[in-house]
């Protein structure tokens, strides 16, 4: 049996591949793992048998046999750690690896989200364009310092890894913005995550989920 | 030669233990681990051979050996693989111990550094009363979950756990509120966790560091 990950029965980013289940599908194609997908509804995520699942109601969780688990970053360091190719062989090198997962969810993920969260829900609001100015800042600041530790490598530390996939999922988010391109650095660090067959068969798979369910909605 | 930690030289948080050194030492001190610490000013924080450590400019950090790590989830990983006392020996429970420590830096800590910087930096603001209903209302919901899956448990899954270390740190960035008090599973949890001789001792040593800089100032 494949492990089963959950999904959007019905995507809010009109299958632009920032749901989270896109960053388990990545870890999963890059590794050869096949997997099989339950889409769950808005309000079937706040039941009781998802809530098991996901004591936060959210999407994706993963399930293989007897194990259960939810939030991307512990999937991700699973499948990671349970297959190769996407943490590489030496301690140290393992654990600089992890540490760019956390940096990604952790340091560079927060305000990205609240930079996106503010253009979707305070846009009529009076301080919209006050806070607009503190929040940009914010993400241009760590950006800035994601920019200059990359430099001219091609992934953060060695070959790809977990830590890359991640890191590419979170700066995604920034593609509704104008923001990434001043980063070339960047910008082209999320191309070369962009063009690994991984993420194009993970981008086709959840892309085509959203396409059968909008033509079956009213 | 133990590990070195850097730790704040005058922590903003006036000792009270929110500086994210804490949760290292915790861990640190969880397993009997003695380390080092290398107090940095907010200025060296951000000059080249601290950002050569930590990209981000920000503390702590971890060096042991050839290792430098950055990111506390990592190091508190990384500590927690290295020594017993931190995570389950079974496969699956340890998944799942993971799991807890991505819950409280990527679904809990983002909600509530974000009320605590409103908080702190925008209570004269003329939208500071509705933008904190909306980001109370966000903590809620999420403490409101975190509750119902603690139950009547100690820690969140079997033992005391990395998870649960997590966790409780990034609760107790609550106590300057009162919101803490509304949820008293959770209250006690985090009590539960502060009652921990590792983490008295860890309290205590970055209290100390607090006190000794805080004589010496001008």
């Amino acid at each position: 049996m494949p492990p089963t990950i959950t999904a959007f029965a019905n995507s809010p980013d009109r299958g632009r591949g920032h749901a989270r289940d896109m960053r388990v599908r990545w870890a999963l194609e890059e590794v050869g793992q096949p997997y099989d997908v339950r889409l769950v509804s808005f309000e079937a995520m706040k039941q009781p048998g998802h809530l098991a699942l996901h004591p936060f109601g959210q999407i994706p969780t993963f399930e293989d046999g007897d194990l259960a688990l939810f939030e991307t970053g512990a999937i991700v360091l699973h499948i990671a750690e349970h297959h190769d190719g996407l943490l590489p062989a030496g301690t140290n090198a393992r654990a600089r690896a992890i540490a760019w997962m956390f940096a990604a969810l952790n340091t560079l993920e927060p305000p990205i989200v609240e930079l996106g969260m503010a253009m979707l829900l305070e846009r009529d609001k009076s301080w919209y364009d006050e806070r607009l100015t503190v929040l940009n800042h914010r993400v241009r600041v760590r950006l800035g310092e994601l920019s200059v530790r990359l430099g001219d490598a091609d992934w953060l530390d060695g070959a790809f890894s977990a830590g890359d996939l991640l890191m590419v999922t979170v700066l995604r988010r920034l593609n509704a913005s104008h923001i990434l391109g001043d980063y070339p650095t960047l910008s082209s660090y999320v191309a070369r995550g962009e063009a690994r067959p991984a993420f194009r068969r993970a981008f086709e798979a959840q892309l085509t989920v959203f396409t059968a369910a909008s033509k079956h909605a009213p």
